[in-house]
């Protein structure tokens, strides 16, 4: 699990006084970073390699402006050329959203799909549903 | 059928040269101004009826910055007090992502869902997808 | 002047009820399409001639969700490199923000400022404040 | 002086391979946190005391998405109802923006500005440019 803690901003918020949902997408991108960088040590948009192919975010609870946010971020699923990536934003003890992204390992010069190497599918099977707790 | 034209803005792109995934769910809730519409004619945030339940994009081909973007909305379900939207976004004749959204008719005051009026369902009901091609 | 029309998002609101700062550099950069448009006629970001020295923002009324934007657009200034940019965001008749931005027509390749070449300025020049008519 | 450190996303960037220049005045704000904590210690949006009244920027070099971000906050004069708060972007010992903003100290309910408390003003001190130490 890569967990990421992300300060909201007074921007983040829409007119109801919480967190608009629109901002839940980019929030579990910039968690992914760390992901981003098994692909991409130097993160390096030159050297890329992954396309998003799918979203879905539920929504849990409302997320407020005055406190930091948790982001975790699991594996849960690793095809051979496909990433099922598990995120939940959370506010202390309560969960505000839960997101999954597919992502597809991506030859951008040949503009198709293109196996996961075998060095980082090692890297990524650490992060796995079934680590440990807060490892 | 509700139809919103949008116009990329440079921020709308990435590093990758195209348009970055986080701005579909944007532009999917811009388009909902229309069906927003339909619960409060007035678009007074204070008179809010709508909770994001659930939102999902599927990522089918890129767009780009140099031209205008459609998105068509339908209702795809109208359950008693939920709304499943469907919306898609396309550049001329490519289609470029398809959204799906939940949303529940909420009382804000008493935290809880309600039916949505039957004035409203009858309005929605025009905007199924089996409305004509272009109405 | 160029006139643009930008409807807001409710994404684009924040607690306080009303739009967000921060949304103002992004629609005026949003209403600037039509002057890039003037340096890259194709929006081709591969081809693009401008770099952002400067922006600013004075905040004059609070904008609304509620109601569509005017974003005028005028070419206060045509320096030999460089260009200033005036704009106003207006939602009827009540002016909402006042924007300038400096940029520079710039050499990518050569990583340096050059000359905004003469077609180019004749047809910006058509832009200056004094176009007044409809301002 | 306060220093907020700030991690780019993707989406962050542009299609001309480095952080958009709309996301600078985000950035300042989010950075802001720090002294919008002086003012509504609970950072509560319905026990808020400020208005943006102005903001401005220098673009002085490109700023990318590999490499954290500090941004360092300072208050640069303090008058009777305003405040000016002076901010710099830096990348590692590149400095890539200064943004300036003037805030005005607002009463919600009376619709108009008012002093800035003492104990807030001896806080805000605290911050002038030439808190030297750890500058």
């Amino acid at each position: 699990m890569f967990v990421k803690e992300i300060e909201p901003g007074f921007y983040d918020t829409d007119a109801l006084g919480h967190i608009n949902n629109t901002r839940l997408p980019v929030w579990f991108e910039l968690a992914r970073n760390d992901l981003f960088a098994v692909f991409s040590p130097a993160l390096d948009p030159k050297e890329w390699h992954l396309i998003l192919a799918r979203l879905e975010v539920d929504f849990i609870g409302e997320l407020f402006y005055n406190d930091k946010v948790q982001v975790k971020t699991w594996v849960e699923r690793l095809g051979n050329s496909s990433i099922v990536v598990l995120q939940e934003a959370w506010q202390g003890d309560r969960l505000g959203a839960r997101g999954r992204v597919t992502m597809v390992h991506y030859d951008w010069s040949e503009k198709k799909s293109c196996r996961i190497p075998d060095p980082i599918r090692a890297r990524l099977e650490k992060h796995f549903p079934s680590d440990a707790p807060d490892a």
